[in-house]
C-alpha cells in the first residue's frame, strides 16, 4: 500500500540532510519504493532533493527521476553534471532514458548522449529520440526478448537467458527472420516442454499483433484495449522488428488524452497542471475566456439592434440569459456524446441518422422545457403572445443548438481536426450568439411588430 | 492490426447464415479474434448474431459475449437457454463470469449459477457476485497462482504448474502461509536457479504490494499506476489472499471513470453511449436543462427587479449574457483544475492557498478583459459611468466565479461527495446568477441610482 507521508518523517530527513547525515537518510529512504521517494522529494525543496538524488545509488534514483513531477525533474536535472545525468540514464530502460533527455535543453542533450557508456544503449536513445513522441516509435523501448526461427531450443534458451538479464518483464518472445522480420512468438510453455534439438521455426505461433512505429499513440492504445495486450511488437514499412509497447505506457497515454480532452471542455488549452504557475495558467486560460467575451460583445450588439423592443417587450431582455445559458447546454451535452463516440470508436450510422436523433432528442426535451417555460412565464408576466414567443424561441434554440453541437465535432473530425476543441468554450459561445439571434428574430415575428 | 469489417465480409456472412452454411460461416470467422468477432456481430440483426454464438465453440464464443457492446450481449443472453449461459460462464475467468451474471435479471442469476458444472468455478463466481462492484472485490478473478510458504522449490513447481493450466497470464506467483494469508511473491528467476530441495520460506520476497478486497476500484487503479503494477493481489483485513486485480480491468476503470467526468461536465448524468435510445439519453440530459432553466428564471426575476435601470440604462441589459457567460467559463475552468488535481491526486497546499491561487489568476484575467471591455463599451455608447460599471462588474464576477470554482469542488470532495459533479452545469448555473446579481448590484453602486 502507498506510504503515509508524515510530517515525522519530512522532518528527520530534512534534518538529516541539513547534518550531512548519510547514513540516517539512506535509512529514512533506502527501502522505500521510488515512487515514495519521488513524492516525498516534492515536498523538499530543490537543494534537499538534489542532495538525495546524488546520495542514493543511480540505480535507484533514475527510477526516481522518472517518477518525478516534470517541472521538478527539469530543476533536478539542471543541478546534475552531463555526467551524472549519463549515469542515470545508463540505468533506466530505453524509452525512459529517451523521454528523459528530451525534456533536456537541445545543446545539453548531446552532450549527455555523448556520455553514455554503453554504446547499444546510446545507440538505441539516439534511434528513439528520432521518433515523433506521439507515435510508436515514441512510445515503444528497444528492450525486448526475441529468438531467430532457425535456431534450435537450446540456443534460444541460452540466448534469451541473456537477453532477459536487461529487460524488466518478459511478456512475449518474439521470432524474427535472418533479416529482423517479425515473423511471430512463442509460448514459454511450448519452449519448456519441446525436445532441445527442435527449431523454432517449428514451434512458434505465426500470428502476432503488431503495430507501426508510425501509428498514432492514441491509436496503439486502442488497438492494445481491444485486444487486451500487455504488450505490442512494434515494426516499420518492412516488418523489422524495431521495439515493444508495454501496457503501463499505454495507460499513461490513455490518461493523458482523457485529462486532454477534459481540459480543453472546461475552456483550458495546454496541459496545465494544479500546480503550475499563474503565468501559465493564465496562458491556457485567457484566450478562450476572450473567446467568451467576443461572443459577449456579438450578444450586445444583437441585443442593442433590436433595442426598438425594450420599452414594450423589456421582458424579452430578461429572458436571454436563459435562452444564451440552454443553447450553450444542450450544444455542450450533444457535442460530448459524439466527441467521446468518435474517441472510443462506437459511433455507427451516417452523419444524417446521427443529426435526425441529435434533432429527436432535442425535440423532445425542448418541448418539455418550452412548455414549462411558458408556464412561469404566463404565470409571471399573463402576457401570451410574449409567453408564445419566449417558449417557441426556447424550442428552436434547443433543437438549433442540438444539431449544431452534432454536426461540428462530426464535421471537424472528417476534417481531420481533434473533435474535442468543439466542445467546451467554442460551442458554447457560438450557440450563446446562434441562440439570441433566433430568439429575437421569433420573438419579432411572433409578436408582429 | 484490427481488421477491417468490409461490406463484403458483412454480405457472405449474413448470406452464409440465412442459407445455414456453417462451414462457411465458421471458414469466415474461425480464423479471427473474440474482439473482431464481436465487433462483426454488432454489425448482425439480433438472430444472425445469436446464431453464430451458438455456431462457433463456446470456448470462442465466451470470450466474444465479453467483448460485446453490453446492450446486445443482454439481447443474446436472452436468447440462450440458462445452460448455454452456464457453459459460456464455465470457459471464462471468474472476474469475467461474475459480471456477465451481474448483468441477467435477478431470478435467471440464480438458475445460470446453478447450472455451473465446475463447483469451484461456480463456489468463487458466487463469492465475487457478493463483492460491491466498484471495489477491488468487484474487479479481482479467483484466477492466479500461488503457492505455500513451507513447500520445497520441487513441490512449488509441480503445483504452479496444475495451478497456471487455468491462469491465463501469469504475472506473479503469491507465497501463502497455512492459513492462506500472503506472505510475500516468488521471483521466477530465483525459482529456477534454486535446488529443488530449498524451502519457499528461504527464498520468496517478502515485499508485496496488495490491495484490500474493500478498496474503491478508483484507489486500486491509483496505487497500480503510481507503482506500475500489472497485477496486485486482494486480501481481506486479515491478509488472506483472496484473489488478484490485473491491469487489463484497471484500463477499463480508468477509462470509465474519465469517460464519467467527462459527461459529467457536459451536464450528462449516467453512463450513456452515443447509441443508447433516445429514452435513455433524455433520461440523462433533462435533469441538467431543467436545473439550467431554473438558473434563467431566477437571472430573469433578478433582471426583472432591476427593470427601472432599464429607460435609462438600456445598455446593462445588452451586457448580461456577456456578464453570465463569463461568469460559467471561468467557473468551469476553475473547477476542472480542482477536479483533476484531485483525481490525480497531484493537489498541493491549504485551502487557503488554493483560493489565494485562484484570486491571482482571477484577478490577472479579469484586469485584462475588464480593460478590453471597458474600451468596447465607452467606444461604442460613450457613456463613461455606464462602460465603467461594466466592466468593474465584469473583474469581480470574475474573481468570485473563479473563488466559487475553486472552492465548491474543494468543499464537496471533503464531505466526501464526488467534486467532478461540481463542473458543468451546477456550476455555470450558480455562477449565472450570481454573476447577474453582483453585475446589476455593482452597476446601481456605480451609476449611483
Amino acid at each position: 500500500m502507498p506510504i503515509e507521508i508524515s510530517d515525522v518523517l519530512l522532518d528527520q530527513l530534512t534534518s538529516s540532510i541539513e547534518q550531512k547525515d548519510n547514513t540516517a537518510i539512506l535509512q529514512l529512504l533506502g527501502d522505500e519504493h521510488h515512487a515514495d521517494i519521488a513524492e516525498i522529494l516534492e515536498d523538499l525543496k530543490l537543494e534537499e532533493a538534489t542532495y538525495v538524488i546524488k546520495l542514493l545509488d543511480s540505480e535507484l534514483t533514475s527510477e526516481v527521476l522518472m517518477d518525478l513531477d516534470e517541472d521538478l525533474r527539469e530543476k533536478v536535472l539542471q543541478n546534475l553534471s552531463a555526467k551524472e545525468i549519463a549515469e542515470e540514464l545508463d540505468e533506466l530502460d530505453t524509452d525512459d532514458a529517451a523521454d528523459m533527455i528530451a525534456e533536456l535543453p537541445e545543446d545539453r542533450q548531446k552532450i549527455v548522449i555523448a556520455k553514455i557508456e554503453d554504446s547499444t544503449h546510446q545507440a538505441d536513445i539516439k534511434e528513439l529520440l528520432a521518433y515523433d513522441e506521439n507515435s510508436a516509435g515514441g512510445l515503444m523501448a528497444k528492450e525486448l526478448v526475441k529468438v531467430n526461427e532457425n535456431w534450435n531450443v537450446l540456443t534460444c534458451v541460452k540466448e534469451m537467458r541473456a537477453q532477459a538479464e536487461f529487460v524488466t518483464r518478459v511478456h512475449s518472445i518474439y521470432v524474427v527472420d535472418d533479416q529482423n522480420r517479425l515473423k511471430g512468438r512463442l509460448s514459454l510453455k511450448d519452449l519448456l516442454v519441446t525436445s532441445t534439438k527442435t527449431h523454432i521455426s517449428d514451434i512458434y505461433i505465426p500470428k502476432v499483433d503488431a503495430v507501426n512505429v508510425n501509428d498514432r499513440g492514441e491509436d496503439v492504445a486502442k488497438v492494445m484495449q481491444k485486444y487486451d495486450l500487455e504488450a505490442i511488437p512494434v515494426v516499420d514499412d518492412e516488418h523489422h522488428l524495431l521495439g515493444r509497447i508495454t501496457i503501463d505506457d499505454i495507460v499513461d497515454v490513455i490518461r493523458e488524452e482523457a485529462d486532454r480532452d477534459y481540459q480543453m471542455a472546461a475552456g483550458i488549452s495546454q496541459d496545465v497542471e494544479a500546480d503550475d504557475s499563474i503565468f501559465r495558467h493564465t496562458k491556457a486560460r485567457l484566450p478562450w475566456l476572450f473567446l467568451g467575451i467576443f461572443g459577449g460583445m456579438g450578444s450586445a450588439a444583437i441585443m442593442g439592434s433590436f433595442e426598438d423592443l425594450i420599452n414594450e417587450h423589456a421582458v424579452l431582455f430578461f429572458f436571454t440569459p436563459l435562452i444564451a445559458a440552454m443553447a450553450g447546454n444542450v450544444g455542450v451535452q450533444a457535442s460530448a456524446i459524439v466527441v467521446q463516440g468518435i474517441a472510443n470508436g462506437d459511433l455507427k450510422g451516417t452523419i444524417g441518422q446521427r443529426l435526425f436523433k441529435e434533432f429527436l432528442l432535442a425535440l423532445i426535451s425542448g418541448l418539455a422545457l418550452a412548455g414549462f417555460l411558458f408556464l412561469f412565464t404566463f404565470l409571471w408576466h399573463r402576457d401570451l403572445l410574449t409567453s408564445i414567443a419566449i417558449s417557441i424561441s426556447l424550442l428552436v434554440v434547443i433543437i438549433v443548438a442540438g444539431i449544431n453541437g452534432t454536426f461540428i465535432p462530426l464535421f471537424l473530425s472528417k476534417r481531420g481536426i481533434d473533435p474535442a476543441i468543439a466542445t467546451g468554450p467554442f460551442i458554447t459561445t457560438s450557440n450563446d450568439i446562434f441562440g439570441i439571434i433566433i430568439y429575437f428574430w421569433i420573438a419579432k415575428e411572433v409578436i408582429g411588430i
